[in-house]
């Protein structure tokens, strides 16, 4: 699949960060930097902007935070090749702690919202493309929005938002590929003016096959992580991406060193991936975090259990 | 998705065997026979009928053989709800040591072939029907097969064969959903009088995707194995195919008990499932041999050197 517009957006530290209060060593994330800029993948998410009177960096690491001087660190010695992103999620974000961005080192902002907070994102949004940045609206969960509220959220966004690209974020992991096109579609439809991006959740192994389904409904941004790290079940793999997309501008020979060097040691140390119970959150199109809690108490296996528990809880 | 005449066929014990030489224990194999038997699922593949002149007993588990007795051991006191099957591998297997299906515990017979043995594997598949099995032809390593000599070897079993179900088999986890679907037609157009099957490898993550656009492609012979397990990436997820199918004569509780008491274990026993260097034979359509020989080595992380070496011998 060659198409010049197509964008991969790495969020490996970031999506990953959210299994570990994002607390990555300087030495991996910048590993990851060197090996994402190095393989011709267009932007890297670093983590998030949040503000530091809301949370604390004895609890968090610097990517939740996501400084000038901590994404300078991020970067170290390296030429910068790829475009930086940061994800801004609405209320833990300061607005006038942003910078214009001749200043920043950060190329893009991603505003995260449900659709029932839309407005506040636009304002957002509106407020960031307006210092200079590359803007995203990412809306999250789309497979528990009402159609009816998905479809005006799309219009005031086509008409009232400067935003530049527009997320289907399933997640969930909980749509097929079916679904993902009639959405794609819509997407597209009611949002002429703007590219769309991807973001999908591996809970039925189902992330690759839906960013596929994804760029043949003229989806250009696509997010991927290196081995699929990322929350509960993960994240389209940025490998299989990479060895799917035929532009030779990719390398995949970066990420498979890095995968080698780091990711075998942290595939020992924090758990994220297919798993039973993030299979029954997706299937049930539910929040994993039961199933991440779950995951983290002494009944981690007790899938039948877990399983007769929300079915039942389902009902009443 | 509810369609009546949609069949899922576990391969578990059969597929799952080629990672230990079929060496499960008699309890193991009768407690997934007794999990298959209660969710509905309709046959269940226990095995290969290889031919004991050939393969020793001290060797291999009694799933390599699948003797009457074998299987009576399999089934235990259990009342049979599914079907039986085994696969036979061509000249693996003596012809006359079948007796006749009236006789047998064995429902389904089903003959592996490549395109180039197609001959063989009608004589052998029409001694079989005659003796009173269902039968199938799956063709294996499709991804390789010249699309001349697909086509005449498709018309031939139409034309030639009694054969109930010809099986689309994606040996290598290369095919992508769009390839998947334009075979299932080519099937589908020659194959006027037949049903026809999908048996998916998980190496790019999706042997599940694959399945469900065989689904919407008019395939309705599924084949599934318990987390996946088979050789190498393994096979499409049988948890997530009951969870994709609305068909309410299937019940995932007995698979998620069994996955929750025997598979927790067997993961951490025996290797299977998408690993770097499957990933890698999947996306250069290569058989996982020497991806498999590489996870048994002490080279089994070093993927970079893996990928050049292979991507290296295919430009020589």
């Amino acid at each position: 699949m060659y198409r010049k517009e197509i964008k991969v957006v790495d969020c490996t530290i970031r999506d990953g960060g959210l299994m570990n209060n994002h607390l990555f060593s300087d030495k991996f994330v910048n590993s990851v930097f060197k090996a994402v800029n190095a393989s011709g993948v267009d932007y890297i998410e670093l983590g998030y902007k949040a503000d530091e009177s809301q949370f604390s960096r004895d609890e968090f690491g610097p990517m939740k935070f996501c400084s000038e001087k901590d994404i300078a660190k991020a970067i170290g010695k390296e030429e910068k090749k790829c475009k930086i992103s940061v994800m801004v999620d609405m209320g833990r974000v300061n607005p006038d702690d942003i910078i214009p961005q001749s200043e920043s080192l950060v190329d893009m902002m991603r505003v995260a919202s449900y659709v029932k907070d839309i407005d506040k994102a636009i304002d957002l949004v509106n407020t960031i493309k307006a210092k200079g940045y590359e803007t995203t609206i990412n809306i999250m969960a789309v497979s528990h929005a009402r159609e009816r509220e998905l479809d005006e959220a799309l219009e005031q966004i086509e008409k009232e938002s400067a935003v530049d690209v527009v997320y289907l974020v399933d997640s969930f992991g909980a749509l097929y590929s079916e679904q993902i096109a009639y959405l794609a579609k819509k997407y597209k439809r009611i949002l002429k003016t703007r590219e769309l991006g991807i973001h999908a959740h591996n809970n039925q192994q189902l992330a690759f096959a839906n960013t596929i389904e994804s760029i043949i409904n003229n989806i250009n941004y696509l997010d991927g992580t290196i081995l699929g790290i990322g929350r509960a079940a993960g994240n389209c793999p940025l490998e299989l991406l990479l060895g799917f997309l035929k532009n030779p501008k990719f390398d995949l020979r970066p990420i498979l060193a890095i995968l080698e060097s780091d990711f075998v040691k942290l595939a020992q140390e924090i758990e994220w991936g297919y798993t039973i119970p993030y299979m029954i959150t997706g299937i049930l199109d539910l929040h994993p975090r039961a199933a991440m809690k779950m995951r983290r108490s002494e009944k981690k296996d007790a899938y039948l259990e877990f399983y007769e528990q929300l079915t039942n809880e389902a009902i009443i």
